[in-house]
């Protein structure tokens, strides 16, 4: 499995951003390979989005996808202020579930 | 490098969340290896920290910490309801800047 992590913060513009991520955020759960993607943001705009996906070329192709593309473009242009993006392959994976017992 | 990432669902219980939560946090820059971490929580508890360190060796020691490890114990036991843990290798991290000429 492979997890693209992407940090941003984001301006105070909104133009367009609420609609581009929801359209996005739909884009990319179609995509070959993908397993799940969860978001965070705090109060100063500074968020964290993880997608998971079953390989690195899955989520390579996400990364080069148009729609994609077009998205980061236009978060250059107006709606970050700064990002990063780690690609990342996970060697290790636990869940700690609570049982009914504890 | 490589990132730890973890995923937790908050119980309602606080009894010594911060302090032990503050604690751990200066302990793990002081590890070898350490580089830098960050971390986000959203209004039902659910939040995810993310830590850096520049080994796998690094972050397996961090895993394995005593103090850590006690904490741990004590979150399974009171303050988290669920968590996952992913040990990540980077494969790439680009940053982007937003420059003075934008």
């Amino acid at each position: 499995m492979h997890a693209v992590i992407f940090i941003s913060q984001r301006t105070s513009v909104d133009d367009g951003y609420g609609e581009t991520n929801d359209a996005l955020m739909k884009v990319v759960q179609e995509q070959p390979g993908f397993i799940d993607s969860e978001s965070w943001r705090n109060e100063e705009g500074y968020g964290v989005t993880i997608v998971y996906f079953d390989s690195a070329e899955a989520s390579s192709a996400w990364g080069g996808h148009p729609q994609h593309r077009e998205a980061q473009r236009l978060g250059r242009e107006k709606w970050y202020s700064e990002y990063r993006i780690l690609v990342c392959k996970v060697e290790r994976d636990w869940k700690w579930p609570k049982t009914d017992a504890a």
